[in-house]
């Protein structure tokens, strides 16, 4: 399978729990000669800005596949259906109190703080057409069409690379619908056990090293 | 005097031309023990983003001192009053084209595509309180009575800290007031002539690498 393209989480992938970038990390892609694309759970505002920050391309994957952008400058094409997800939010507010993140930004979907069970939340929640995702940093209520693979081929399409001959490198359970639709998944040392199981590969180290690693092993730097 | 904190601009001074960050930059900034407060002419969205990928205190300045924020998850501070820049627009754009940027995130400014001469627009906007600033990538219509100085000093008192224990770095016309406020200024070399004017030191090396040498001059790291 040759490689034409990346695609990589942000958030405990190319930074620690801190959401700090891993530096190693940075300067590897910035040798890459395949194009990447950032695919996060985040706002799109805020992959913007990490796209530009550490400078690869301006496409981008945001609200975990509710949201993607193709320039800097460009216009936020959404993919998700955000009336859904307040129809499941207010199913939600009955049971627990809940934290909006970010609300005025997201377009697609609803972050939350992870101020309750998950399990919990996900029986109060089926047939509402949506899904709960834990990133390991919030909880996102999503619309059930949406995810970051559909983006990808979404993305892919429009750019004329097929998705399998995109790899995928990430840590979270947000990660697996990217890993399925990818020619190559990697999951870094950290990651959520679910997404080391789709896995191609599990890296030996953590976060923005394990990035480093899986560019190496796939022979791109 | 002590250096009790640094105020530090983001694009051109931590980044490129191509607005990357500089890695060896970054990591000198998170060795600090000093809280390093980020001072942009772009949005809080990108501010934020860029304080939390850096690694240093989520204290920002936005919108050239139109806008602060002290908190990740927090509330944007309005400073500046946007519908002067309007009327000032109105004006503007009976001479030019205008390209407006990321308007619908801007709370306190407008920002402008470089499609026209600086000293035509200045003489047009006279009389309506703002001030055309060019930060070397785009122009800035701001509130008169706004700059990344005053704004400075408003951090700075609700912080405790005097602005004369800041030092700043920058490279653009829209650091001169910060320069100003704060204890010592330093130019980046690639800073604006201006700005070098009014700089306590200018460093021999640019961008990042300026940084670096700022902060090892100040006996920081």
């Amino acid at each position: 399978m040759e490689i034409k393209a990346m695609a990589i989480d942000i958030d405990g992938t190319l930074t620690d729990r801190r959401r700090s970038l891993n530096c190693s990390a940075v300067e590897a892609l910035r040798k890459l000669k395949v194009p990447v694309v950032l695919a996060t759970g985040n706002i799109s505002c805020f992959a913007r800005a990490a796209a530009k920050l550490i400078g690869v391309s301006d496409i981008i994957i945001c609200e975990n596949g509710g949201v993607v952008r193709f320039e800097y400058d460009g216009e936020d094409i959404v993919l998700g259906d955000k009336k859904k997800c307040y129809r499941a939010l207010r199913a939600l507010e009955k049971e627990f109190d809940v934290v909006l993140l970010d609300d005025s930004y997201r377009k697609a979907e609803i972050c939350l703080r992870r101020t309750f069970r998950k399990e919990d939340a996900r029986k109060i929640l089926e047939g509402y057409g949506v899904r709960l995702i834990d990133s390991g940093f919030a909880y996102h209520i999503i619309d059930a069409e949406v995810s970051k693979g559909k983006a990808l081929e979404y993305i892919a399409e429009k750019i004329g690379i097929s998705p399998e001959n995109f790899a995928a490198i990430g840590d979270s359970e947000n990660d697996v619908e990217l890993f399925d639709v990818a020619g190559i998944g990697i999951a870094v040392a950290n990651a959520h056990l679910k997404l080391k199981k789709v896995a191609d590969i599990v890296t030996s180290k953590p976060n923005g090293d394990g990035v480093v690693e899986a560019l190496e092993f796939l022979g791109l730097i």
